[in-house]
């Protein structure tokens, strides 16, 4: 059995949300189990390492989960991409838009030393808005997006086109739907 | 060197935040260190683990942060509380009193089985209203709150003798203020 086969009875579909139409992969059933995390946080700083990664940067808040197991499986830094107005210091911000309007993500400008090599982390890639916003914000400190990593891909929002095209990095993802 | 004092200069001190006269603890230096969080999350792991923990509820955002290592340290379940609107399925909700107004937080309702043991962790106890929530939600659902795991005391706002009296545990903390 893969990894993506034995991921799949973990994560909950849940319809119509958070709005009418939409099939919600709720990853509440994963986080339940301490050997599905194990073994997905392996796979997943094996499908990064190659890329000599030195800091995670994670989305806020569902990436904060696997992102900090990720960051510790690595022994590496753990930097949080923050929803505005959260964190404390001098910060930086990039909006990105939403199906109605904007939202904004903020790093704190002394996040990252310059050339540093990260990884940004979330759980889910859909149309890789909220990611690239984290990717430009990386670059404006100095840093070097050497790769994405998800748990799952919604192939269907062409969201990792979008990464490869901005980025040149190949997104990584355990599941795919 | 005592751990309290090892942390120490991992946490920042942020004046006036997140408004005037509030002088906010900063974790950030602390998350890029990957050998200081193995030391903290194994310290909170010592901890807590006399009380035969089971599940780790652990509350958004920067809760999430090391209450997922804590639960991988201990390998048992996590289950995160979130804010209003958050999680998708079936849930119950609990609402505290913020300074001006209320917020809320939720859990699913199948988040526990009954008579699971249950450490609340979150990075910060101030007054406790949060964490109290948190804790009747667990009660609620049929869990019993073993304790609760923070890192960092506030002790000049008495949440540790609000959860003390109002779930008769000892809050477990590594570093005070």
């Amino acid at each position: 059995m893969t990894l993506s086969e034995k991921i799949k009875p973990f994560l909950r579909d849940v319809p119509d949300f958070p709005k009418p139409g939409v099939l919600f992969k709720d990853i509440t059933p994963l986080l339940a189990s301490p050997e599905m995390r194990s073994e997905v946080v392996k796979a997943m700083a094996d499908q990064v390492r190659p890329f000599s990664p030195e800091a995670i940067a994670a989305v806020e808040a569902r990436g904060f989960i696997f992102g900090m197991l990720l960051a510790q499986e690595l022994g590496i830094s753990f930097v949080p991409v923050r929803k505005a107005g959260k964190l404390p210091y001098r910060k930086i911000h990039e909006q990105y838009a939403l199906e109605y309007g904007t939202a904004e993500i903020e790093m704190h400008e002394d996040a990252l030393a310059r050339g540093t090599r990260v990884i940004i982390h979330d759980d889910l890639l859909a149309t890789g808005g909220t990611a690239a916003a984290a990717g430009k914000m990386v670059q404006r400190l100095g840093g070097i997006v050497a790769g994405y990593s998800f748990l799952i891909n919604l192939s269907f929002l062409d969201g990792e086109k979008r990464l490869k095209e901005q980025f040149s990095v190949q997104p990584q993802f355990l599941i795919s739907f």
